[in-house]
């Protein structure tokens, strides 16, 4: 199997003159393609469990109800599509919601810039997408400190740089040394410009929406937006069963742009949701249900995702927490119900709470990315660099989770049972008490055999120990340097780069700054 | 679901007056029962490829076969099972080996001291035992060093601290301040007295093991251990395909005594066996069919495990690789042909390759310990303390993995989907836009709702860092002392406590010290 899919292709569309094409011909930047599963997924409820969930949250959505925020258009339109609404709350009959969800695609594809960078989101495949949203960053030199429209660039390019992610974020740290009604343009212009793998659109505002759009006509241009998903964008649902009109305005101006949403519940478990995890996946279920069906409102066919963010709770202390059994549950039991409802499904990523990116780190993200692999997770996002709970984007844990993903992508493969993976040739040439480094089988295959690492340690102790005796962190600092050296932006014709740029200050010097 | 399954029972054999009782009692000593699993297994390996393996492993008996080195006894008890014997090579006509696996028990039950700390081996259980062998151990104040017998003592205590362990173990390091031919004394001397949890046997030297099944006999009776398994012994294969001598030593002692054995081939993938997963895993089965019918030759119905330790390898440096995607699928299909053969399944550990308990050792070991309950393994030797490739017992890793045994526990359990778990109340009560902290529903679980780290930090950043900013080894490092420093003994007979320490005593004194 050669798990990366290419090397060093260039934007299609990219224009730059022969000479600069031939300078760049040195750089070789791999890149994989989105994973396409071959093993199966964990299902962890049987054909009773998710019926009573299913019932249950068919249950909730006509007895309870769900509420629309100071959203009267909302109101209007469920009110017309059939639904009980009384004040913000909304009831939805029993099978209306899953009705109107049908409409929602099980698939579609996010267009890059760079065509050889597009992603199937939904079936079998796996995106992975890095960090969302922390206003800190950290790495080991500096510390903890707020995050600046530098850093935002440098995650950007370390995704660009990544071989194993697929999508270049959105979000990826707050650039909160830019205006707050600003910062949206310079964060889209980065991942425009600096990456050509597909992004995520801004999510705060109506018009920060529309900028998002605007800015990816230029790119990609006008009609092939109108006709293709450019973006996926996170929608959160204010959990418990409430939909605030903010992403309500997001979700309505991408929807009707036949751009992509994740719908996704926001839950820390206890909190937001019952302590049990049936209760939990119960108003996942419901939450989803109720906010896919108005995104088919709003566009039917519009693409969109099943999201759930879901972490458990420290009854001790409030604090959410990640890579816990709970969580796990809820992944891989909201995996079942959104494939169920033939909708792609996010969650999982390579969550902790730990401050700092070491063993607690690790076993937190690790626990919460192989069971995010195995619910069949069709778009990851927070794959790389989550640190604290989401407050930090740490440098040295996006390289560090960035690598495991690649773990990810191998044992995802499934096993190769053709006549070379069988191996019988090798078990006869070697025989009892012979070694296999040498033989012809190996040989053949040895290249491509394993996954590789390119920062975990394996020396001996000895060399480990003259070398420094480093640990992880040092090694991954090690080779965020390396990498955003290395770093060369992907080919991007120089008339477009204008107009983006003109676009950014244009609408920059619009208005005043606003840090509120 | 309460995960723990009782405090502070003691030995219901031991004896000691009735004062000392009553100041016991203040010792609360958690433990849980062995893992039974009510989620699915992880079935990696369709139909037609599980029937591939096992029609290849067939093959590889009959027309490769194995070696029994320098062992007469055994060529001669094949040749009277009906296989063909040349030299020392072993050939099964297809189906002999599978036939003579059927007296095999698919479970057993081994014995401890403590009845209450009896395990069931095989089914849907899961048994963790701490990490097995290395000659080094490492701590944070005192680095790595040569492993002593007191280490050796410290860690048998912490295994009896350990709420997640259901076993105490064998090797758990080597103590190496004792001579090579008196250590398995001292060795089962510690497990037996400072820890009432089942144990494992020497498999050293054959004069060992009748030494383990001895003082085996002190400890439970004669009788007891004639007619009930007390120890669980761990028998590597010679991979590729060879059985060596010292090793079918052990296993005939055992087997002829009924006690139990982990009959594992040993595998640095690329070295000990092909460079693919399919073709490991038809060596793995092969080996294990051989070991295991051999098992039967010697006794049919004793009790054996079907063992898996399985590393990948890093082509660069030669060096085994852990947590790696191959591995994790060795580890899954292997316990689908264990299933398949009936037989109780080892494989899996807190396997990593990092020099320090850091974010590698994390990532690497919980990839591992994630993949091993998914696969169905029934006894997990190196749940914890594995650190740098086996060659260091870590005190602070024992800790940090032990921890997230209890994350493998919750998971294991299922998901509740009673009325209590389905939590419709809580919902109701709650609505829309509400939290769940206060409710009824919260207040009656929140207490067990959620897996609770003994270890890991979930404190705001600001208190994190006011406490001095600890990371997970710190962290652990103060849990190593205090655990030892709570730690107190079962109560045991003291005649038997002095049969056990003549015994030792006696036999050391019988012959000269060897140190190889």
């Amino acid at each position: 199997m050669n798990d990366t899919a290419g090397v060093g292709r260039r934007s299609r569309g990219g224009g730059g003159g022969a000479a600069r094409r031939a300078e760049r011909t040195a750089v070789r930047q791999e890149f994989t393609r989105f994973i396409e599963r071959n093993i199966p997924n964990l299902d962890i409820l049987n054909e009773e469990a998710l019926a009573i969930i299913e019932a249950n949250a068919e249950t909730v959505l006509e007895e309870i109800g769900v509420s629309f925020v100071d959203n009267p258009a909302a109101l209007a339109r469920w009110r017309e599509a059939g639904a009980d609404v009384k004040g913000e709350r909304v009831r939805l009959p029993k099978g209306l919601a899953r009705k109107l969800c049908a409409t929602a695609p099980a698939m579609f594809t996010q267009h890059a810039r760079n065509p050889d960078r597009n992603v199937v989101i939904g079936g079998k495949g796996l995106v992975l997408a890095p960090v969302y949203g922390p206003p800190f960053v950290r790495d080991a030199e500096g510390g903890r400190r707020y995050a600046t429209i530098e850093d935002f660039r440098n995650f950007v390019k370390l995704g660009q740089m990544s071989k194993w992610l697929h999508h270049s974020g959105g979000t990826v740290c707050e650039p909160t040394d830019v205006a707050v009604n600003k910062r949206h343009l310079d964060m889209l212009h980065a991942h425009m410009t600096l990456a050509d793998k597909p992004y995520m659109g801004s999510v705060t505002e109506r018009s920060r929406c529309v900028d998002s759009v605007e800015m990816s006509k230029i790119l990609f241009g006008a009609d092939f937006v109108d006709q293709n998903t450019v973006m996926t964008s996170l929608i959160n649902i204010n959990s418990p069963l409430t939909f605030d009109p903010i992403m309500m305005d997001a979700l309505e101006v991408y929807a009707s742009a036949n751009q992509a949403c994740i719908i996704s519940p926001f839950i820390v478990g206890g909190a937001m949701a019952p302590v049990t995890v049936a209760g939990t996946l119960t108003q996942v279920l419901a939450e989803v249900l109720a906010g896919v069906a108005y995104s088919q409102l709003i566009r039917p066919g519009a693409p969109v995702i099943f999201g759930a963010f879901v972490t458990s709770i420290d009854m001790n202390s409030g604090a959410p927490t990640f890579g816990t059994p709970e969580a796990a549950q809820i992944t891989l039991g909201a995996g079942q119900l959104a494939r169920r409802l033939g909708l792609p499904y996010r969650s999982a990523g390579a969550f902790c709470g730990s401050k700092l990116p070491d063993a607690q780190a690790a076993y937190e993200s690790a626990n919460s990315l192989n069971i995010g692999l195995l619910s069949g997770v069709n778009f990851m996002l927070h794959a790389c660099g989550w640190l604290e709970g989401g407050l930090v984007s740490s440098y040295e844990k996006y390289i560090m989770d960035a690598d495991q993903l690649g773990v990810m992508h191998r044992l995802a493969a499934g096993i190769d049972m053709s006549a070379n993976g069988q191996a019988m040739d090798a078990l006869r040439e070697v025989g009892p008490g012979g070694h296999f480094l040498g033989c012809d089988h190996t040989q053949a295959n040895f290249k491509n055999a394993f996954w590789r690492t390119d920062l975990l340690d394996y020396k001996p102790f000895e060399t480990w120990e003259e070398e420094g005796a480093r640990d992880t962190v040092a090694l991954a600092g090690v080779r965020v340097k390396k990498m955003l050296g290395d770093y060369q932006a992907p080919d991007l014709d120089p008339g477009l780069a204008e107009a983006l740029s003109d676009y950014v200050a244009r609408k920059k010097a619009a208005v005043p700054d606003a840090f509120v």
